[in-house]
């Protein structure tokens, strides 16, 4: 059984209105409902001591799923350096949608994570474009949300490992929206749907998704490696 | 439960002395022999009628795994085809040793697929540089093969998707002894280890390592891509 | 001076009237007018003998540009052979739009190279996503064609070496239009604009992309592998 | 003409006898030495006020090429930042040796860059796993130092953007020696050898890779990409 943390900036949903609508218990609740039909799944949230995220619960998560938007600077660089040590040691992590500006996938990626955006009501088709990766079992070509946020090239990421989606917006901007990424031990996949005032995590193929990233994330069975002064296999 | 097809070539061991004690019974019963502890496994040859890969076997076959040298040129283009087709649809294929220039595998990789080579009874050993890949669960840091032939870089491949396993040679050499690609809605694994002579599908790393790499090349649950013509999804 | 031999199919231009007022002079020779400016350029056609690929013109080639569509079979498999030889060697190749589909793009792949595609006069957007990369020396954030051929996900090829440019689609769709990809010792690069029946070679971004690629798929200066037996560099 | 800084912390020269002697102007002005037939070159060490990089400097710097080892961490933060910010505006980095635990190369890789270590007088041959690439010009098949320290895997980097060389060492380790990536606009080199003690930067072929790093890195003529809000390009 893979435990899954998802934690959730959880500001949006408790000051303003039309966020609260459509996400009443919060992302992590509405993420939290849909993973638990395969995982056993935890919640943390930022205004939680050490924003839930203590040694205990790292050291007792697999993969960690990651929501945050207007509160990034409000995550402590401690904690995020606990976060990346787990990630380099082995433990998942899915970044979703605004996530991409967190200090987490800042540092894991060395780059700004920088886009285009624009909240207009627009439609977004998420399309597969690597049809034998797990992350898509089953997701079929495309999906296609109704509204949502658009996030625009150039996205200011490393090369992906693994590209595995690719964005159309109809205001005419094209985004890598779907990436895998390693780094030490662990896996990273960034996600982007999830707007705060758009359903997106209600819609089906986007759980579906998540759900497959999660098992595509959840670390090895495997000694970490070792580093440092090492003696010769071989005579010298 | 996966279906492999373990295809090989089957000549060295009817003729030759030294490999008939190696592999008494044939290197595709050495490698279906542990395979058969999680896989549902068959074997093919390529004396059989049209080398035992027929339409209805690779239809019914999830992963197969390819073990060639001598005879390269007596597989036929209809057969190399119809498997190629297959990897394309999705079936997982596993390269082993001498088949990296099979002619499968060098439709596949679009190069030369050539290598340097030596037979010197010469330590290989094996590094892991990809830790948090599944077929690397288990396995450790390297493995050690105290005789191997040796395969030498430049090797005519394309870039791997991912890096797998460095192979270092006692005779100062180097090699990118394991590495994945993906073509159409099929994953490949290419494996170095196993000359005919040398007792390497008997070292337990790499019998784990080529049952890691049938589960990671298994189809996922998908639907093929639509090609051609396609009208549009939005307003003209 | 970079010798460029642009090659094309030649046969839209001599039969249909739409496609003869936008290439008079075939495709061939309006890509060599731009590249003439500042490369060393011959051209070579389907018609000619051998295509007009002897060896002599391909040994004299540095960089080779493949325009084909009706007539990919009637390219035949001793030229094909002979262009994909030269590839290995280090030619570089740049394959324009249709040729997707060429025999010689396709042996190169390992892939069927399939896409999705509609002609229906739609606005094409084709954005950077390597902003650092030789090829987009100068080109800015998009080129914006008023109208070019919908080519859509997914693309049947292996992942991209460099994934240069995506492109949006009107109607709906994305594509992987500008990557790179080297095989052997040449470098590849394939670029989507270039329907027939529009003037996307007339336009100055798209024919700087294709001057740029022109410098980056051109050899180095160096020695070829050795491959086969090979004597060890130390003791055994 | 390519302005290079090569910065060097400039510290093992001026206390360790048996480093006085391989490199007596220090290891930045024997690097100076051959760059300055090619490139405008100038130098910058850790003891100078800002370390030497002020904004002027890195402002004028197209390509920095980068030696720290036992004081790391006396690099301050700031300078760090501010060259971390000119790497993604798009000055080249080339990071050499033991400069893989830099703080600026642990910032921009997102991982620990840790790796296996041994200093023992021993041989390392670099292979050439990539022989199309211009950081490989007239480099040939290897280079051979008879003595270099002993960097072995896992190196704890991402998997870099191309893969250029592989080393061997007679140990019995190996390791990915030359390795690209891009981070924002700016693009990165990584090569290992120059062990302080060892007389790596007078060979000729190493001189010739750095060379050849310093034109892959300079950045191209573009203008920076636009990150933020964004009005749709087409109606909505």
């Amino acid at each position: 059984m893979i435990n899954v943390t998802v934690w959730n900036e959880y500001r949006h949903e408790k000051t303003d209105e039309e966020v609260k609508k459509v996400y009443p218990e919060g992302i992590h609740n509405q993420l939290a409902s849909f993973l638990e039909e395969e995982f056993d799944v935890k919640t943390a949230t930022l205004d939680e001591p050490e924003h839930g995220l203590t040694e205990g619960v790292l050291n007792n998560t697999d993969v960690l799923v990651w929501w945050g938007h207007i509160a990034h600077d409000e995550v402590s660089d401690e904690i995020v350096q606990r976060v990346h040590q787990r990630v380099l040691q082995g433990m998942g992590l899915i970044v979703l949608h605004s996530g991409h500006m967190s200090k987490i996938f800042m540092s894991l990626m060395g780059t700004s994570c920088d886009l285009k955006w624009r909240e207009a009501d627009e439609t977004c088709r998420i399309w597969n474009v690597n049809p034998s990766h797990p992350i898509l079992e089953g997701v079929g070509e495309y999906i296609e949300l109704e509204k949502e946020e658009m996030y625009g090239e150039h996205f200011d990421i490393p090369a992906p490992d693994e590209l595995i989606f690719v964005n159309w917006y109809k205001g005419g901007e094209v985004f890598r929206g779907g990436c895998t990424f390693r780094r030490g031990n662990g896996k990273i996949f960034y996600f982007q749907p999830g707007h705060e005032t758009y359903p997106s995590y209600y819609n089906e193929q986007v759980q579906l998704v998540i759900k497959n990233a999660v098992k595509w994330c959840n670390p090895i069975d495997s000694t970490y490696p070792t580093y440092g002064h090492h003696e010769p296999l071989e005579e010298l």
